[in-house]
């Protein structure tokens, strides 16, 4: 064991703050990386303040963060893919139980028996596993992520979990070249769904309930803008888009966009609203759609979306943060006044 | 043009009755029909009593029945499938514009510019179609059906409508041997689907709210009966499913039943709730899960599942009444009071 910094949450109604954790040693199998930059999801903010106590009670005190990237500094001896100085990623999961048919088919993000990156059973060390808000992370191998060189990283970290997020259920419903796709919600997720779709090939379309970000939907690879509020616009493309990205965490009425859908078309949930959405049935039945839900993805893709990223140079829009400034980013995320991920400089670390 | 005997509404709230209608004397492409038997589906009612007034208005008088099944009386000149003598069915539409995507690729349920059955405008005589409450009628031979002659007529007339809708979904999201397949809902359409589950090989559970169907359910192919208000019950079978079939037209919990699909499982709608659905996104999201709607099915698919009913004798479980009953028998439909689908023997029309 050695000692990390890291900032950590003490409680749900703590600030992050300063402190050190223990990490492992290496065993054969790991890889020891020295996090570089480490993206800000919602999902930390939501685990840091124990909103999930239901299905996923915070056990304090909570290291957030899985969206890391970083340079590889030592390695186990039966570690081949990585060596030191490599640039190296570590997204939502480091372990999974390799076994089940989930895990045979490459989607360890269903594997039942799944270690998260952060504030999960920690089966090396005991306690839970703490995430990248930390100088040093240690990771099995099978775990870990090649980074494309050519990618900036600060942008690079949020690939880890909205990069994939977005990418794979694109690639599970066969978004390509020729299709019509829409994105709903130009956020964190939504504009990673709006850089795939593009760089895809599909005619993409953002939908937006403000004006004044078409330029920017635009500027981000979209050909076309919809103002979601406007019917008459909405009327217009009835019944012909493939593929709808949903990624709204708030209320907001699906039916609207599941009446956009062509027949055997598929709108797809990546946000998590709390409470049910409405579900008429007639709009389904009338051109056999579907909606359905995506979770990030398994390694294998995970590993495909980073080398589509550095074929089509595709990081992230982020504002690079230190990490002092990681309770004033969480209030900011609240009030989605970033654009579109805050990325931690873990440099910042260094004077703590 | 010749007469032909019909039962019909005068309005949204008049009983069917006696009438004569007109239809057109068979056109080169045409097949015209002595109708045998006429199932009674839910649609027939919802349209004569004008339920649908938002979407499909109902034109006076009208005559529904999209269940049909006879004997080819006579053919047009280009009429090569069909003579004179022949087993003959339609279901629920007449026509389509056999020129658009859905058309060509076998689809044709989702034209937008098909023909229903009844209350659509007819392109031949003007004013709307009149359905199958008939004893004659004259379709065009592309949308007439073989019936397998081994086939009970009076069971096979709801396998136009409540058959193919079954039938079509489970096809379409490879239902087959080694699958486990789930049926919500066991009436006109939940039963057929147990029948087709079963006959395509699937492991069949039927969902119930009422131990009284548990023998039923088996009778009819099903290896399973849950009790759904059984939370037990359903815990132990979380995450099994590869197919769902819901044919549930009241409002119900989808969500119990979305947690009990495997990993890409589909539930598949094809009744219609009038009200939205309530729909968690989590139980989409943690299974990569959908929620589909299915909508009867094409002709090629159609006649699929007709020969599919003659190869494993399929037909529906029908309580056969004259005509003179139908107006009871919509009663007793509100009160889900048959098992499982009423047939009109179309030879009561006679004596009127």
């Amino acid at each position: 064991m050695y000692n990390a910094k890291a900032y950590s949450a003490a409680s749900a109604t703590s600030p992050l703050a300063s402190t050190v954790i223990a990490r492992r040693d290496p065993t054969p199998n790991d890889v020891q990386i020295e996090i570089l930059f480490c993206g800000i999801c919602h999902s930390d903010l939501h685990q840091v303040r124990n909103e999930w106590s239901n299905v996923m009670p915070t056990v304090y005190p909570c290291v957030p963060g899985h969206e890391i990237v970083g340079r590889v500094t030592k390695v186990g001896s039966a570690v081949t893919r990585f060596k030191p100085g490599d640039f190296a990623a570590v997204g939502c999961m480091v372990d999974s139980d390799r076994t089940c048919p989930a895990c045979k088919a490459g989607l360890e993000q269903f594997c039942p028996n799944f270690t998260l990156t952060y504030n999960f059973p920690d089966k090396h060390l005991g306690g839970v596993t703490y995430g990248g808000y930390s100088d040093s992370v240690v990771v099995d191998q099978h775990f870990v992520l090649c980074v494309p060189s050519n990618l900036n990283l600060a942008g690079a970290a949020p690939l880890l979990c909205a990069g994939i997020t977005t990418y794979s259920p694109m690639r599970h419903w066969g978004v390509t070249k020729g299709k019509k796709v829409g994105v709903v919600g130009l956020g964190g997720l939504g504009h990673m769904g709006v850089k795939f779709a593009h760089a895809l090939g599909a005619h993409t379309i953002v939908f937006t309930t403000s004006p004044g970000k078409k330029e920017d939907a635009l500027r981000l690879g979209a050909d076309e803008v919809i103002l979601s509020r406007n019917a008459d616009e909405m009327a217009k493309h009835a019944g012909s888009f493939d593929f709808i990205l949903d990624a709204v965490s708030a209320e907001h009425d699906i039916n609207a966009y599941i009446q956009l859908l062509a027949r055997d078309g598929n709108l797809v949930l990546v946000g998590a609203p709390e409470k049910p959405l409405a579900l008429s049935a007639i709009g389904l039945l009338f051109a056999r759609r579907s909606v359905s839900g995506s979770l990030i993805g398994g390694i294998a893709e995970t590993q495909e979306m980073l080398d589509f990223c550095g074929k089509h140079n595709i990081t992230s829009d982020v504002e690079v943060i230190p990490i002092q400034k990681v309770n004033e980013a969480y209030e900011r995320l609240l009030k989605a006044d970033v654009k579109y991920r805050f990325s931690i400089d873990m440099a910042s670390l260094k004077s703590e």
